[in-house]
């Protein structure tokens, strides 16, 4: 275990935000102590990677602890659970939905929110992701944002109803958008095409608006309200009544946007 | 203009596609002989960025040209226009919905696709656009082909039939996908967010379909159909009536593709 470090955290959980959190922190200037899980052997195997010490026993938090970040599932932050997790620490959770108000079985809580999509088998630069902070007390929020800042560029101060609305914002940004990716794949595998061909223009799609507005760089036939063609998509997706709907629906809203501009 | 090559080519049209085309054509080994516009100016604007010379009367095209590219708006291609343009050249549009049979008034026709989502305001690598070919002969591909290799590593053999098939999937890829963007940007607006908070996540989605299929990539509440989390972003589009049904139909669509695995 590292040492001279200033502030030390741990973490509950191993799922994906577990990992990369964990992975980010023991990187930082941070001391990463313990991974926490109910599920002894998952803790060790991810304290072995980050160079901490994997334990199932939550009041073992007290002693040498002053932030612990809960990466874990929303239903398991009840009272119940809470209540054993020492008093004397930071409390705070990764959870885009959850509100700060469940944490109030500790003194000192917080929310430490990492908005991006984690995959296990994919790395992420945590650099440039964006961590969204809530803090019942000026003091707290400024021992979570040396934290945050010492492991992102990208740290922002967002209310739990913010943090709602943000929630379901990334549904559409992310969810959604990589069923549109899943839609268009499966039209390609049906006649016959690589899904490569598709690659570099969904890699424009999302760079373009890197630097405008979505709404400023839409293109296609809907928002040229360009009759025929709908139509002729709409007959060749005959098969599919599923993505007809959704063709439909999602052509109706941009035409709307263009007439409310 | 420059001499010494082999095939030499005119562009029909000024607009995003002939605009990027002629630029990575000017810069390959190809000569860009000549741009055509019903509007002269404009033909000589786009003519000289890249080296080529501005003309509106398509008779000219016959004497110094083998290959002429129509990058025109889909209602350009009657055939009362096309006749106009002299036979003895390879004549190929670059539309993905207009099938290849409407070039049957010149001999040696054939389709160069290029499938991007092109804006005047931002710069393109053409190598890695994919151009999508077909061709009436095996002489006029292979022409075809040779000015593709040299101006994209991405070419593909593409029947109209097919090109159809891709063009709606790139609906869903590019023109839908930036309408979820779109959606996104104005719920973090209406919560007092920066929409860069979202831009790494929008950037990170697309990455992740790179090397991944989009079925295998998917997350979300949808996803893990957690009914609480979804019942609740429901409620809190209360006053989107549009966006309320477009987050169902989605979030319908997600559920029912993990039943289906």
């Amino acid at each position: 275990m590292k040492t001279g470090k200033t502030l030390r955290v741990s973490i509950i959980g191993t799922g994906n935000v577990a990992t990369h959190l964990s992975q980010a922190i023991t990187a930082s200037e941070f001391d990463l102590v313990h991974i926490v899980s109910r599920d002894i052997q998952r803790a060790k195997a991810l304290a072995e990677q980050v160079s901490a010490k994997g334990i199932d026993d939550l009041s073992l938090l007290k002693s040498n602890c002053d932030i612990v970040i809960l990466a874990v599932k929303d239903e398991v932050l009840t009272p119940e659970y809470l209540k054993r997790i020492p008093q004397d620490i930071i409390l705070c959770h990764t959870s885009g939905t959850v509100g700060m108000s469940v944490l109030t079985t500790h003194a000192k809580h917080g929310i430490f929110y990492p908005l991006q999509t984690f995959s296990k088998q994919k790395e992420v630069d945590f650099k440039i992701i964006p961590i969204c902070l809530e803090a019942n007390s000026a003091a707290v929020y400024n021992a979570l944002e040396l934290l945050a800042e010492a492991i992102s560029t990208k740290v922002y101060s967002v209310n739990s109803q913010q943090r709602k609305a943000l929630h379901i914002a990334a549904v559409f940004a992310c969810n959604f958008t990589n069923l549109m990716y899943d839609i268009s794949e499966k039209l390609c595998q049906e006649s016959g095409l690589d899904f490569d061909i598709l690659r570099p223009l969904i890699s424009e799609t999302a760079d373009k608006v890197q630097h405008h507005l979505p709404k400023d760089v839409q293109t296609g036939p809907a928002s040229r309200n360009d009759i025929n063609i709908i139509d002729s998509h709409l007959k060749a997706l005959g098969n599919h009544a599923d993505y007809q709907k959704i063709y439909k629906l999602l052509t109706q809203e941009i035409i709307q946007n263009n007439e409310e501009l």
